[in-house]
């Protein structure tokens, strides 16, 4: 029996999904060979890359507007070090919103100034900061669009005229936004667009080449631009069930479509949080994720119980970080209404019984 | 019907290790869940990992001699960068033996001095240097042990007092060595250990500590040394299937044992490259490799004639790399001594048609 599986990532990808990658592992395309075991630079391959670059310019509306799609290694980790090489000449400003941007600071700071435009660390970043200035002199804004950890999402971005770089791991692919207001978006795949071990990197050309320094070979998005995403060996499996997953997205309608799915299952838990006494949410109301739900127990002797009850009904993944505590319903583009239903039905039974 | 898979990489792997793969992308070990949707924290994938690190340490005869192996990503491009951010201080010694020694170098020198100690270019690199000198002051030496593209393969190894550095990315578990003989191996996993997307590294700690400059997180032995190969996301499927290749190679008795059957299958078409009046071997023949036997055609007139008959047989990815032209089957340890022998027969039909 399959598992409601609300884990923050590597999480739950449509079952269609599976059942193709499982397929393709034994006979890619009917052509006798797995897709393990074919040439990167084979035809076949070659065509699985394109086509994926492309549907990611697709479906965030970003085709012949100067973007280039890339698939790389390393996770947005890796892209934290290759934003500040190759934009960060003298000075950045970050959003401070959690974990993840701390950790993309950190790594800037090797490379030039890091100003913190805003933080809110003060409230063990429980939302995302509404007032900040961005220096006209920045070579760069980079900011988190949705915080896996505390379950905050950011509902609008600033309006600025130096470029823009975001984060945009934990819900790509998850809303309709303009895109096009962003320089750089980065997100690794293991949430809504694939397995771990590729990186979906969007780059606006023109922000590129403004950097003195030299960039070593795998550093350089010029260089994988210019080599198409394959200067090295691509992560040919993780493309490849990441292609099977932006299919599938755009076979249900395509961003809008998912984004009124998440709306759903955002409500009915976040109405269930709000509405039983037994539970209450982590994050402000006005910068709740769709995607990642915190929420804790009021009363922490129900833990047992609760955790007990949850594992019963087959849910997986439903422990919150060690940073917040409580209970995280991670709830990406994959993950059914029904799984959503499952969780409540538990609160609510978790009530009757208390 | 299965091909005879001469892919030089990614390559084939063991049949039985796709069925395995195929299965966890479905169903990992009775879970009810994917391979592919659960948490690399996860005590399953836990597991995986350590598992995976142990064994390859054990099949290297490496376990308790201060060193330890990751899992990271990548592939070789990545440690050409990742070794010399990590080790240059002021100057290293690399040994120039084809196309990736040649891209070592290439980063290695953004970092420090890079002198060649020798190098093959003179001959487009059909040889292995025998006579040279490594500098006593140099931080390390770096070598690459097979070169897939010419065909070549290091026989022995300098004996030095200076720490070596060795790409291995396809000829690793392909034969006994003492591997205590090196400070740092690398390889990308898609030739003898898995599909493309993970990178091994096995290090002696030791040798760490000795730069004075900053290391990002991500380009830092040391970190992901501390994290136990997880500092981000590691490529989970990558790792498990490199996990159910090294239990393969155990299971087939080791590294000595799949030398063996390497032996064979090199004898075997190397053998009949010498006989065939209608071919000739590009590499030296002391230095011919195990793993990749690069040839061509001493007639070119033969060409398509040779390429259809080739293809008839359900022989897949014997065509040469553009640098060397003519053939490279590269037969790593997952193909079956048969396929070399289909090979083999094309080679003399061709002959008796000719």
């Amino acid at each position: 029996m399959k598992k409601h599986n609300f884990s923050a990532g590597p999480c739950i990808l449509p079952q269609e999904v599976f059942q193709q990658a499982s397929q393709a592992v034994l006979d890619f395309n009917d052509s006798g060979l797995s897709i393990l075991e074919i040439s990167h630079r084979s035809p076949a391959f070659v065509k699985v890359i394109e086509e994926a670059r492309n549907l990611a310019l697709e479906l965030l509306n970003l085709q012949n507007k100067g973007y280039k799609a890339l698939f790389l290694q390393g996770g947005a980790s890796m892209q934290f070090l290759m934003t500040a090489y190759n934009l960060l000449n003298k000075k950045a400003a970050y959003l401070n919103t959690g974990t993840w941007s701390s950790k993309a600071i950190k790594e800037a700071k090797l490379f030039g100034e890091v100003i913190e435009a805003a933080s809110s660390k003060d409230k063990n970043f429980n939302y995302i900061p509404a007032d900040y200035s961005i220096p006209e002199d920045a070579d760069y804004f980079h900011c988190t669009s949705n915080n896996t950890i505390f379950g905050t999402q950011m509902k609008s971005f600033p309006q600025t005229e130096v470029p823009v770089v975001c984060d945009m791991s934990s819900d790509i692919f998850s809303r309709v936004l303009d895109f096009s207001q962003f320089d750089l978006i980065y997100a690794g795949a293991q949430k809504n667009m694939g397995p771990a071990g590729a990186t979906l990197v969007v780059i606006k050309e023109e922000i590129l080449d403004k950097v003195k320094r030299e960039i070593p070979s795998m550093m350089s998005y010029k260089v994988h631009i210019e080599k198409e995403s394959m200067f090295n060996t691509p992560p040919v499996y993780a493309v490849y069930v990441s292609l099977l997953t932006l299919r599938w997205l755009k076979s249900r309608g395509g961003i809008s479509a998912v984004e009124e799915r998440n709306a759903q299952k955002a409500k009915l838990v976040y109405d269930e949080i709000d509405r039983n006494p037994l539970f209450k949410g982590f994050a402000a109301v006005e910068d709740r994720s769709a995607m990642n739900a915190t929420f804790n127990l009021t009363d922490e002797s129900n833990k047992d119980k609760f955790d007990e009850m949850w594992k019963e009904a087959n849910i997986n993944g439903l422990s919150g970080h060690r940073s917040v505590g409580g209970y995280r319903a991670s709830m990406y583009n994959a993950l059914p209404l029904e799984s959503v239903q499952v969780l409540v039905d538990v609160m609510q039974n978790l009530e009757k019984k208390a």
